[in-house]
């Protein structure tokens, strides 16, 4: 007993499972057959390998790479594609995808010459292949559309450079819910025939499973319509593999066992379940083919131990026969799909709000970390203008600097857990880090490259200039050493100005300085009028406390005064301002020192030009806002709110990083009276206001524009009350808007969004306040029957309009608890200098304008692209006279006199590195949205390049990777009655090479490659 | 403020980071320099990459290899060979070792032709090197050598037919200490120059670490002295890295990271690390070379993720220059330790007990799992007869059944958690299938090889027999259809009786029978005196659970008889006895039906021959031995204890599957008087006795035989008071013993154990029961100045000698918690029918023999060897007149009257799959340990194989992996003064191939290959 252990009727079990199955299984070695591609007249298993790797997210970017802080989470993108090279290299058949170029890239510079050359032969024969193929997987809702642009361009610029290879796929399998903008824009006009994600509503998800439309085909663009539509797979669950076909190495997985001389023997269950899983899916698609999703976050850490499964699993299917798996790939699939001459469903606009569940809105993401979304859309504007700076003396002329480190860091903070704000604290702070680098290697090529091109001795050549640029990060808390430096020497400072939009532009500058008897000179000597504003305590109070904690500089004092003056530049060019101490002893003032105003009347008006806000002197409360000019006249309030963040309740659902649940209650009002004070000035109004001891807001109103500026300054968000805080300002206008209000798509395309509704389904309102959020980069607008109500954002913010008549932006939030979606942190964030830690204060600005109904998208259009692209300022202390006998002082890179159309931007210029030069122009107008400027638009490139010959010109497509002419598009067929009747597009016709006009329709993006 | 994160600080750290550092990292691809070798003059850390593969633990062996049941343990082997040979390719220095050829059996015929061509360039090339090479690593402890020959054997058969290599070291890292034997015989007697090892005492670890004697010169062979002395190296942590240096996937570990284009470079940091982590082992380390064990359970899941860190840590530390790091293997860090041309310290006998804190003694293994350890014993014995029946018969006449299925099992059963009865309890239920299916498939062998050699008609070819032979593996459980079943139809019980010694034996048969009046015949018609012994109520109901539980069939009766009978059985043949119901109707009973004795004096006398035990009729207890022919006379007293498990108390460390300790109260007596059934017949006396509801002893005493047989039914020991229990059987006797008891080493050698003492060190005593116990496999005897005691016992088991003149023996454990150690389940055995569980009960036997001083030996190792290889027993049914008539009733397949010295075993005769013959010859006695049988011993090979012609013969190493006139042997200097002056051992001469008489010394094994 006990010593005999007979198992007999063990060993009966094992004698059946063997026998009852047809396949006996393999003794010794088995070459597995997996090579049979896809099969007509069956249901067409795509096995697509993947691994989602995040460009920084639990860890940074680095970390991920090397595989260190494994604590946090096991994973290594080194090993998953030296891995998946070795893999592939074992079986012909076997294919993979990649898409994030920031980690291919570091890879790739450290392989062998053997190993390049093996994966430029698995590229070749597609069994490599490059998916989206930008340096991340870019958000959609937080990312400005410059932005994808420009890390798409990064990644693709690689691909095309080593491996001539152009992607066909959209890879976008995490992000956040979707864009439209992505869809047309960068999937369509990218070249890509389909674009393929995981994440869509789960109330859409639901219905398009039961109609099997999760697959369709995708018109992003109202202007351009099917002229730009491409082929959108949502996959049914997630983009992880059916559950139990997921085969990453240490985790528990049933392995197919297929050795009969081992126990466990399992072929024939393995290939049920395989069967079971592919028929679920099959059942909510059309045609005979289905994608599975082999991957998952961080994957393939050693990819043998997925490709071994998958091998085991498409032969003994196959031999099945029931029905027939292959390793496939997006285009593969994609292919098929179009092969099988189908009838999609079609879908316009966008998969905004993304929720996962009903009380789990993803729309918290769209302001979280407000901060870094700033510091990223801040230093995107200053990208396009180093650039330009960068072409204009030539990369070869600026040393070892360059604007590359700068792209390189903007692409990876486009990533979905970067700009998102999603990311842990120590990654996001690896981000800042990044960018910081980058900024300071693009402030050195800025200044190196302007001193030589302001300086008139060099003609051009930059060798002798001996002009030292400084510019200021932190100006908008006051800190410039430049402008703050004593003015006694006899010297100037010497302030140029460099404008990098394509049309003269009036702005003005704000500089802090100390003293209140300076004059301001422009090139010509003359005194340009000026006005100065005493910096207020709370703008002291940040700079003292923020200088430190990012610079280390312990601040000794406070600054005095704002100067603030009106700069007219040209386009692509500079002018140059002085500013001194009046030498002549005469008490003559020059600048204007502003006012305080004392209320008299209940109502005050302020606004030195056509824009007049009013407020009650009473309540401090805005009351109504009117343009002399146009004569609109809206009643409107203007207040701070916040909605309590819920902790979870009986769905234990928190607010976090990502998601948006308000615990139900109301907003609070943070301050219903607020006492005022108003400085007045020849050139701009400012009310000051004091909501709380953690808010703090300015309005500007300038004599010169017809909007309003809103500086708001929030924090430290107080949660002493252990209450999560999502801060809300809120304007309140006697408007009549019936549901409606206007969202951008990636700072590009308006869309109509209508409360409390979603045109592809029946919307269950679980969530009035969060499911009605969208996310806005550009900005928001309501309109009623003769006016429109416009608020542009100087960064990414989420936004609604949750009762009619109102716009409400969301721009900061602080939360207790995280909202379990990994990310494992409270979304909780504090600057800290000694040790003393305090929450975030964030400053920014919106701005507000009243316009007539059908007038406002010249405003958003005009004003939204200065908001991105504002003066870039260099400073240097020079004698002026001197000076002014060296240096050009005012100049344009274009033909004197010209300038771009109104409607046009030049959204990128940049030198590449063999010199060739990289031109993108775009269409600022969306079809029918302004009758003047929604036209056809002409540049002259002749005059736009002035001084230089146009050697050759090529069109390409937007990531500039293929010529345009090259491009290939597939016509998808539509279900009938969903295809909408539509005129065709405007788009530019071919650019004659000898006139060299450039004609661009509404929307339009036109990229070109360019030899002088 | 938020908006302008600027990271200054941070940035000047990574400049000061890269400029600090002499080497400043790689930009793009840099190939290691990883070939360096060995230098001379510096401290060389030798990087010996291996992974420790347990042959099932928490999983079983195949959900090892297959990697399934991750959720146990992330594992999988066949990623561990697929990556390391991919790895190995990539470098040319990188080495990899590996020691489980159950593993790699495996994975190799699995392999493609060109895979298996890359790994035998790898192994030729040193580069992939087999370590023991056995088929598992085997435990040390409860291990029979048989069986650690075998397994070894068999693991070096497959390196040497398919890679004509001979492994060179032994690598016996986690066996939980270390036998006398495995130094010698497992080691020197293989041809290996060393034994690599992590498990010694914590305290002898520590003296070694201060004086350097880790690495020592292990002489285990008090016969062979320095003939057969190897190197043996205990780590000096354990078989991991230092901290710090452990990389395997997804784990936690700071990547040394030389990519000065990333973050967090940190060359220095690492190469610092690692000089560090080097000297502090140099510091305990003779010689300028030590060892790091690049490995641990089941790593190198993906291998490149351990040989990365390496290649760059070997190149980075070699740059440096402080010390010398290289690729390397236990055989050329053994060979750099000889050439160094050191003195080492001398290390006699074993390394046990092993603790690895002074509450942690390793000694409850040796019996845990009493079942699983007799069923691994019983098969290893019936292994032996069955090759020895299949070559008799000719491999290929056994159809497509073979041995080799059992002598897997039986290889997989030795591993370190196997027969220890350390792995989970599903594993160890997967290593009882596998010897139930490996005996099941030998059944069929003997069965057929039997009923064709028995068959006269055939001439030795097999083909057609048509006798139908079974066998009974529940005969201890009074279970085997064959002999229970009806007798009536004139028809006989045909038993064939193979005996597998050497020497002609008598021994006792007892087979139940429902019948009390059947007649024994021998094979020329005598009638064979019998007896019988009515089946005890215990044994009914054990048959009764047991049958079902093991068989699943529901046993409707119980049986009434045992038949016992003795039976004669010439050397390496058979005899046949013929059991019937006497035909004649004459009243002339022929079997003896024992007789019940009422006690009716104080003292009670058993015993038909010489020996005789006294009990105490009041009592119940043994109270004396005495033997009427040698006239030793020994007061004795036997009892049942056990001790209570401790559950941990301030030292949380529980009793456990691996560690015994005991709660420190002592045993408990189970009980004190006990009543006596006393059974009497011609060939056995019997006392029955019921200790207490759960154990139940039946003392028998052959006419025959001048030792008593003790069988113990033990169980299910209860556990309701939530006291684990560790039941132990003590002898005491009346002896003056001096501390002084003997134990064997794996059944061979025995060692003299001292309590509370060992040899290396000053012991301080914390576990004076646990410390003091020992592993036993065949025996353990104490002596005085006239008398020895001795017991054996017919499985591995633990005991010792707590007090003077005692002996005890530990036979079962149940308990309630987990000792920490890895295995997470409490050693509690349950055996269940239809849902229904009970603990396991255990039944075995131990025998006691008393002799004269110096006599003892003779008895313990002729018995020792009956206790192996027992009779074993075919039976069938026949009519014994038609079966004489065909039938070959006995025969020796040696010369007629020709057997093989009582001191000589043949352990091994086993026709091998090419033909060839391995037959290895075994001396019994060490030197000195009998006057008559401590000598020379000559086996003539003519005779023992009689009727065939040897054509050639090749001796060979114990493995038979090597000629052994091929071998070498190492010298190794030894501190002066610990050489003990030897006399030079006894061994046998070459083979001279026309006499072929094999010479063998005391102790010597010699293995031969032989073809007919």
């Amino acid at each position: 007993m006990g010593s005999f252990a007979l198992f007999l009727s063990a060993l009966l079990c094992i004698a059946s499972a063997l026998s009852s199955y047809g396949i006996v299984g393999v003794e010794g070695y088995l070459k597995y057959d997996t090579g049979s591609g896809i099969v007509d007249g069956k249901l067409n298993v795509h096995l697509v390998a993947h691994s989602h790797d995040d460009v920084g997210w639990l860890k940074t970017i680095d970390q991920y790479y090397v595989g260190s802080n494994n604590s946090i989470q096991g994973a290594c993108v080194e090993n998953t594609l030296d891995s998946v090279v070795m893999a592939l290299r074992r079986d012909p058949s076997r294919k993979f995808i990649f898409a994030e170029m920031a980690f291919f890239s570091r890879w790739w510079e450290e392989q062998s010459v053997e190993i390049q050359q093996e994966v430029r032969k698995l590229v070749d024969a597609g069994r490599l292949e490059f998916v989206n193929g930008g340096w991340c997987m870019h958000d959609e809702a937080t990312t400005h559309y410059i932005d994808m642009i420009d890390q798409t361009t990064l990644g693709h610029q690689l691909i095309k450079s080593q491996f001539n290879k152009t992607p066909r796929a959209g890879w976008q399998i995490d992000p956040f819910g979707h864009s439209a903008v992505q869809a047309y824009l960068l999937g369509a006009e990218l070249g890509f025939d389909s674009v393929h994600f995981a994440r869509v509503d789960y109330q859409d998800r639901a219905k398009r499973k039961g109609d099997k439309s999760l697959e369709v085909i995708w018109q992003g663009s109202r202007t351009f319509g099917s002229s730009s539509q491409i082929f959108a797979n949502a996959f049914p669950v997630h983009y992880s593999p059916p559950e139990g076909f997921h085969f990453e190495v240490n985790d528990y997985f049933n392995p197919v066992q297929d050795n009969p001389l081992l126990f466990d023997f399992n072929v024939e269950v393995r290939v049920n379940d395989f069967i079971a899983a592919a028929m679920i899916q099959a059942n909510v698609t059309r045609t005979n083919h289905i994608m599975w999703t082999m991957g998952d976050d961080f994957q393939y850490q050693y990819a043998e131990s997925w490709f071994k499964q998958m091998d085991k699993l498409i032969h003994y299917v196959n031999k099945d026969g029931r029905v027939n798996a292959l390793y496939s790939t997006p285009s593969i699939y994609t292919d098929a799909k179009y092969a099988a001459n189908e009838t999609w469903p079609l879908k316009l606009d966008d998969y905004f709000p993304y929720a996962d569940s009903p009380n789990a809105y993803w729309t918290g993401f769209y302001t979280s970390r407000p901060a870094l979304k700033r510091y990223i859309r801040l230093l995107s504007g200053y990208y396009l203008a180093a650039r330009q700076i960068e072409y204009l003396m030539g990369r070869r002329s600026t040393g070892n600097a360059n604007t590359d480190g700068l792209g390189n860091a903007l692409g990876i903070a486009q990533h979905h857990d970067a700009v998102t704000g999603t990311a842990k604290q120590h990654t996001t702070n690896d981000y800042a880090k990044r960018l910081a680098i980058g900024a300071s290697e693009a402030e050195t090529v800025v200044d190196s490259a302007l001193s030589c091109l302001v300086d008139s001795k060099l003609n051009g050549q930059c060798a002798g200039s001996t002009v030292i640029f400084s510019q200021c990060q932190l100006l908008n808390i006051s800190f410039c050493p430049s402008t703050e430096k004593d003015f006694s020497q006899g010297k100037s400072l010497v302030v140029v100005a460099y404008n990098s939009l394509g049309w003269n532009r009036t702005d003005i500058i704000r500089i802090p300085v100390n003293d209140h008897d300076l004059v301001v000179k422009d090139s010509t000597g003359e005194v340009v009028e000026s006005q100065y504003v005493k910096v207020d305590n709370v703008t002291s109070k940040l700079r003292k406390f923020y200088v430190e904690a990012y610079t280390g500089i312990s601040d000794r004092h406070a600054i005095k005064y704002w100067l603030v003056f009106s700069a007219s530049v040209p386009p692509l060019g500079w002018n140059t301002y002085f500013i001194s101490k009046e030498s002549q002893k005469g008490n003559r003032r020059h600048g204007f020192m502003s006012t305080m105003d004392l209320p008299k009347k209940e109502t005050i008006e302020i606004g030195p030009g056509n824009l007049k806000l009013s407020f009650s002197s009473s309540s401090g409360q805005l009351k109504r806002m009117f343009n002399s000019k146009t004569g609109i006249d809206i009643p409107v309030q203007q207040s701070y709110l916040w909605y309590a963040s819920s902790p979870g309740d009986a769905d234990p659902q928190a607010s976090g990083a990502y998601i948006f649940r308000p615990n139900g209650s109301p907003p609070s009002v943070v301050s219903r009276s607020v006492p005022l004070k108003i400085i007045r000035g020849p050139l701009v109004d400012e009310v000051h206001q004091q909501f709380s001891s953690w808010i703090y807001q300015i309005i500007r109103v300038y004599r010169d524009k017809d909007h309003a500026e809103v500086e708001f300054t929030i924090g430290p968000i107080p949660t002493d009350d252990s209450i999560g805080k999502e801060v809300i300002t809120r304007l309140t206008a006697n408007m009549v808007t019936d549901k409606v209000f206007y969202t951008d798509s990636n700072a590009r395309d308006f869309l109509k969004r209508v409360r409390d509704y979603r045109a592809d389904w029946p919307l269950t309102v679980t969530q009035p306040v969060a499911g009605n959020y969208y996310p806005i980069n550009l900005g928001i607008y309501i309109e009623d029957n003769k006016s429109e109500l416009s608020v542009l954002v100087d960064r990414a913010t989420g936004g609604s309009s949750i009762n009619d008549g109102e716009v409400e932006l969301m721009l900061h939030r602080r939360m207790i608890t995280d909202d379990a979606r990994g990310v494992g942190e409270a979304l909780d964030e504090l600057v800290c200098v000694n040790n003393t830690c305090e929450g975030l204060t964030v400053r920014g600005n919106y701005y507000i304008s009243i316009n007539e109904l059908g007038a406002g998208a010249r405003w958003r259009r005009t004003t939204g692209q200065e908001i991105y692209s504002p003066l870039l300022l260099a400073f240097t202390h020079e004698d002026s006279r001197k000076w002014k006998s060296s240096h050009s002082t005012t100049a344009t890179s274009m033909e004197a006199n010209y300038s771009l159309p109104f409607n046009v931007a030049l959204i990128t210029l940049q030198e590449l590195v063999d010199g060739s030069v990289l031109v993108r122009l775009a269409h600022l107008y969306e079809a029918n949205e302004d009758p003047d400027y929604s036209k056809l638009a002409k540049v002259e490139l002749k005059k736009m390049f002035a001084g230089k010959t146009i050697k050759t010109l090529k069109e390409t497509s937007l990531s500039a990777n293929q010529e345009k002419s090259e491009m290939t598009r597939k016509t998808w067929k539509v279900v009938k009655g969903e295809t909408n009747s539509e005129p065709a597009p405007i788009r530019g016709g071919p650019v004659d090479f000898s006139s060299l006009i450039v004609e661009l329709g509404p929307m339009e993006i036109r990229t070109f490659i360019i030899t002088f």
